[in-house]
């Protein structure tokens, strides 16, 4: 029988740029899975001074009249590869990563100072891939972030990097408890494992990483494809 | 300190159409947050003999070239209030309750006999009610499905009826850890409940329920509007 286990590290400092992300989780850490946030974006400096952006005529367009930070907006614009949909100051844009998100990921709370933006880190996979190498003996390392979903309300947490832990498991083609071919499941279990993480944080208690127990069952020796196995081919999608 | 527990209740039997779900529960039961999933249907009769099934010019073309058995096709139109893509056998639809999932929820797999199909519960938030009703001192119940997404591969798990916790926390208006506004933040934490209670359940292990613990700041008194909460208004709807 599976048990799974979920509660923030405690006693982690503020990260600021450049801080050691590895060795600051080390110092607090217990002793299985781990799910890392984006507070790798600010160790890693993947952070942006509003007052050194240069804003575009199409990023002042966008801005007007919804409200939004023109410098903000040319932020997003300048992380996003295609916008998807543009109305009403919201964004929804596929990311330079080839995600679909609101703001290309681009979060103005939690920064580390005023008039910043934190962005997601340039590459996650390999952000993971580096956290678990220098956290020797973690299993596994997820780094995730807050996603808006087609057809639903809120938001649920996703996988945005992973290291050590499949992205998905594939029943198709497996049988059911009763002997009978289970078509089409194939289950996100990295995406599941960030939101169950998710649960144990407050938006506000500077808890930006999560132990999680219980996922042994998908963790790999290897690194393995990371989030990048998740992001589903334009041509494929008939979702969207 | 939020520490999140799950795992699956053991020794649930195979669930029948007619039992006491909420018996065959409490019979089992923990003491703590419930999710439960789609055996609910089962326990409901909302299960369909392909056998009786009459079927329609229209499913007879939507199953042909796709190897599809019409008379399943002629299920899922009848379950779907309208069809958002229907390409490849696969049929992409919003169901009667307002969901956007593939096949309007109707599974073959972990039918209660071979050549039947299980639907959706009829009115999931209302089976959520009766089942917290007839649990007398569950804080909560969740009933789950797995859905696919767009843009992102694989299926997770989300609440398609919920009893006793909110389907949403909001965080927006309200101040991040450096006393910033968090302007977009909604967790959708129902469906987040029901992520992290599919990781302990393996598709093939008739784990139909799992006790989920440490949910209980999203607890509530009152059953809540359930998870029609959930559906977001087309009109609202730039992700889809």
């Amino acid at each position: 029988m599976t048990r799974l286990e979920a509660w923030p590290l405690p006693g982690l400092p503020e990260v600021r740029p450049g801080d050691d992300l590895a060795a600051l989780i080390a110092a607090a850490a217990g002793d299985d899975d781990d799910v890392a946030h984006k507070v790798v974006s600010k160790a890693e400096g993947a952070v942006v001074a509003l007052r050194d952006v240069v804003v575009s005529d199409r990023a002042r367009e966008l801005a007007a009249g919804a409200g939004k930070d023109p410098r903000q907006v040319q932020v997003v614009l300048d992380e996003s590869a295609e916008l998807v949909r543009a109305e009403g100051g919201v964004i929804i844009s596929r990311t330079r990563h080839g995600f679909v998100c609101a703001n290309a990921g681009v979060d103005a709370s939690n920064g580390p100072a005023p008039d910043t933006v934190v962005l997601l880190p340039r590459d996650p996979d390999a952000s993971a891939r580096a956290l678990r190498a220098a956290l020797a003996g973690r299993p596994a390392v997820v780094i995730a972030d807050s996603f808006g979903r087609a057809w639903r309300h809120g938001q649920v947490e996703v996988a945005i990097g992973i290291a050590g832990l499949r992205a998905l498991e594939d029943w198709r083609g497996r049988a059911d408890g009763a002997g009978r071919e289970l078509r089409a499941t194939w289950i996100a279990v990295a995406d599941e494992a960030a939101a169950a993480a998710d649960l144990v944080r407050a938006k506000d208690s500077r808890e930006p990483v999560v132990v999680v127990r219980g996922l042994g069952r998908h963790v790999t020796a290897q690194d393995g494809p990371g989030a990048g196995a998740l992001l589903r081919p334009r041509a494929e999608d008939l979702f969207a």
